[in-house]
């Protein structure tokens, strides 16, 4: 009698553990940005749109920075999940969560771009969540690249940039363990049962932007560490492709 | 030789001076939400959605005041617009033209339903501008009005509600005196250029719930109001049917 | 047997519903700000001042644009109303009412101010309630409209502006349907019972500034529009004479 | 040839070195509050108002403390000097003067009122400055003791209190020394210019409730201590006076 | 029989009415600030930090006023009473009795401070309490001075001022009235059961530079008040010579 | 002729590459606290302070979760670096890395602590850096950790917990790549210059709790990872053996 094999396990939405939700990377959802793009993973939903300002923050003028700055702001629109989140303004403060993703988002996309070539001015991303289902911080940094690029390419097309400052490609995707077995970019619920939760951002030549592990209640081994790397690896080239499609559909 | 006829004139993007612009209403943009409507009116995009919470708020609760309450919130997306427009929550304080917008919002979906019948409930409207164009508030309402009707069918078709607290169909169109002229549904060009601009919000009977004319340096007469009445009544007519085609695509 | 005309109906405090409340304006009650007034309209009690700096906002400059600038703030006074009201500064944000009544101020009174033959200076107008009994809106545009032409007066005898660059008078008044019933100037509690409340900016000539129509569950049709439009004239006209006789009396 | 005695010095104003500015104390002011004033002290301006809440503030309950609670607000107005204030909630924060003065009214008024007796109510003290002239704080205290009277008086009379809380009156004034010379009750000119300023709060039976002084640049010594705490008892009983004299007026 | 002597009054913690607590001032505790000591008065313990900055604030600038500025900034750590308090900026603003606090450690610094010798730059004073038990006003005002003295000491020894700006040196300590009974220092319970509170800020040379007495429920006599000051002196006297060693301590 | 060995390389603080700064962890710093270390890293100085509140979260109450909380508070007093940085309160918002950390060490001490046994209370952990040279963040973590653990010790000699929730002990340490070498505990120096930085949060058992590599413009490879792991392994050894003697002598 065969057994069945490891990778055969179907998740909940009967996903295999190493498969990543759909992606849909539509450009041009925000006419009036620079560049934008409506980042579907699985039932997530997220504008990431890029503003070019042709001006640097006031601290790069103070310390006399040469070359450009990249920056990003993240924000839960208060429909994005089933009950309603109330508005930051409402609350009087940023939310801890949002601050921390946007700074994680901005600190990815520098980590690609050169800001010298950039020149003076600054790359605003903004990412609003429509709705969300687990891992809109990586999603959010897929979808912000295609942006990024998008914007880039419009720079140059309109001659206000003459090279291209991106190094080189990134993608983000979560992994995770869930009920003792290590798995491909998390939805909600499974995020939520997670015994560890990674976040990953790659480079097109595998290399580490970011990497985000947190053991909720269970510390994990360096033997799960070594497969959650894997995963995240098959993920992030998968996403490379459809960043490209996307980039390559918009033109 | 005949002469141009007044009705002739065109504007700058075609239209007469009675034309709406294109209308374009979808529902399902934010699938979290109780109900929600991407509306499109010319370029202007807005996200309007409904959440329904089964809570009413402190004050009620404070004042033993019985049936439900519905309020709204509406915010422009920083992307909205070519030039970025800073958050809220970074500006520390809420925009007053914006809280401005979402008191008339909300005032005007209260006008046409009936709280009590509504149960003690909270009916939250989120409008939030993808892209502006002039008229964000007058379609805010009409794309609000939308969703408020779907997510009323949604807790009727799951049994929370018996019956349809809301009294008549409504939606808002604005006119304005520009160069002279009276016209329909200012665009953002011509809003700017307008010595006088109204917001209509009128009810499918033909009555008037919100009324809200400014004169921009140029005060306006009697004479000229109804001529601008006229353009809000044929406007608001053919929004009615626009709405009616989109809750009924919904089911 | 004579039957009893309906302008014969009175009201609570024995108005007729076509008759204003009591008005009285006193200027100097704020000795140190450019020009000031005590706004009584029956029970209502508003300090209207002017103080006028000698500079315009950040983003005038910014923008490049020449001439000056109007801006209106209105606050309420905590013990202005019988049950106390929190100040702003305690809640952590400003009322949205409140907000939005500064706003109606300020662009009522750059209706009627030439912007340009102000010159480069910003005319602050501060509307703080004392007491509050409905109508406290109109009645700081009336009062704040003296307290800008006393003002002025005072620039022109100071010789720091040649022109006058008030174009001509406005005053507001609040008109609505209560009980069925058309009146003019409604009190707080004829406010609250109102089907219909609408709040007229109109000038000397007799032009619409602002016309802010509302309905409370109960649309307004054409014809109650033009019943209350009557009656605000009325109002207006009476109010302008008011602020006559006190800017003569400040000489 | 006789020599000009020391009490023959003139001020600016033309007062002695030991006279108070002229004392107006107008009861009914806020006709809305529980009871108030205008206080006039010279130019000084300050409407003190008294609101009675039929509560306690939270903490009291959370910590179980019987009997009621005394607190007071203070705010100068925007216009109460020649250049226009910024208001608090545009600032962001409660000005750190204000905070310190309305801190100082609440403990001065709770030093003679018995909160046992009060019974399990609040009672709020407004001074809000409509002009300023130097000793404004000293001002609040002396008008915000009438008010406290009076709201007193009208709950004895409604039935609300069976016994007078307040154990006795008290008021207060400024003193300093201004070119070497002690002073009474200092005008904004003579405080800008004074080494030394004292803020002295007193009992009808000659106690001390609070006693601040504050040298600016010149330290004081005992002897002037003593020159100005003579003056101040002096400025006190004159104030008792007034006071009384406004409550019998009030009846 | 002998009667017991007054001074032979021990009180909870053993010490006699005229005693001290224990102070211990220790430079150097936060190593990046110009100058720090910890200062301990009991059971109290403050960092008392000097930090020198090489501008001035933009009032001065916009005023053009010469010399420099000395400001203050005092908070509780959360952990400084046993029961935790809430950080300011959780509760959105700075506590009322800090704001306080802080303006009386500013101003009595600047009045030994001659600003002009000062130089354009301002002196920042941080006074965090790690510990409370009452006093820890006075006890920022005694630990910010030999801070103060430390950085001057360190920016003549840089060169970077000529001469020392400081005119004399300056303690502070609090005395009142428990239990009928005038005493010197008193720790929390002893504040707590109060009548009377005065804290008192005096100079080497025996000037008052803040006198700030406050009558818990039972305002106090003239009588009184020279006991208090009394035993003021006696303390200050002490504590300069406390101040005299740490300063020569950290040569 | 022998070649220098790679672990000889010498860093500009004199330290081997796999070599930590001096570490100190001194109990008590903080009296009022229930339990707190001064941990001193190198030239870090931080309070880490733990209060104990006998109530749970507002947020579990209402989601009836058993069991108790886990919270951290992380802060820079303004001294803890040459250029004194503004408050929070001042600046009206807590600083975005601030937010971060502080999320990190509550998470980080959750993973540890089993909230079902600790019972319906909050343990309150407060990180105020008084000086700070790079790694703050995970000497806060180290720090608290051995607050947790001596309020725990004092939690169960009062006889208020039966049993020690803590499942194991946990320190935290950075690593990173500095000119190409990768290296244990970054000084602020190193950490400037660093290509990628790593905070590595494990356990005694050797599991992971939290990763968080950032590349600082050159992305990292797999390989850099495992010896960046290795270094991390080793200082985190060398903490809980730290950790163990601070405990011990506190007893």
């Amino acid at each position: 009698m065969p057994t069945k094999k490891k990778n055969d396990h179907r998740r909940a939405d009967g996903r295999k553990l190493d498969e990543l939700r759909k992606i849909c990377i539509t450009p041009g959802v925000a006419p009036a940005a620079t560049a934008s793009v409506l980042m579907e993973a699985g039932r997530n939903k997220i504008i990431c749109a890029v503003s070019i300002e042709e001006d640097v923050p006031r601290w790069m003028r103070a310390q006399k920075i040469t070359g450009g700055w990249v920056t990003a702001e993240y924000s839960m629109l208060p429909y994005a999940s089933e009950e309603r989140k109330r508005r930051d303004i409402t609350a009087g403060k940023i939310d801890g969560r949002s601050q921390e993703i946007q700074r994680l988002i901005g600190r990815s996309m520098r980590a690609v771009i050169d800001l010298e070539q950039l020149g003076p001015r600054t790359v605003w991303i903004d990412c609003d969540v429509v709705r969300a289902d687990g891992g809109t911080r990586t999603a959010s940094i897929t979808g912000a690249f295609v942006a990024c690029r998008l914007a880039v390419n419009r720079l140059i097309a309109e001659g206000r940039l003459a090279v291209n400052p991106i190094r080189e490609a990134l993608a983000a995707v979560s992994v995770g363990i869930v009920g003792g077995q290590p798995m491909l970019d998390l939805a909600y619920t499974e995020d939520v049962a997670a015994e560890t939760d990674m976040n990953v951002v790659m480079t097109e030549s595998g290399k580490f932007v970011e990497l985000q592990g947190t053991a909720e209640e269970h510390p994990f081994s360096k033997h799960e560490l070594s497969a959650l790397l894997k995963l995240a690896e098959k993920g992030v080239a998968e996403l490379l492709k459809k960043q490209r499609d996307a980039i390559r559909s918009a033109k």
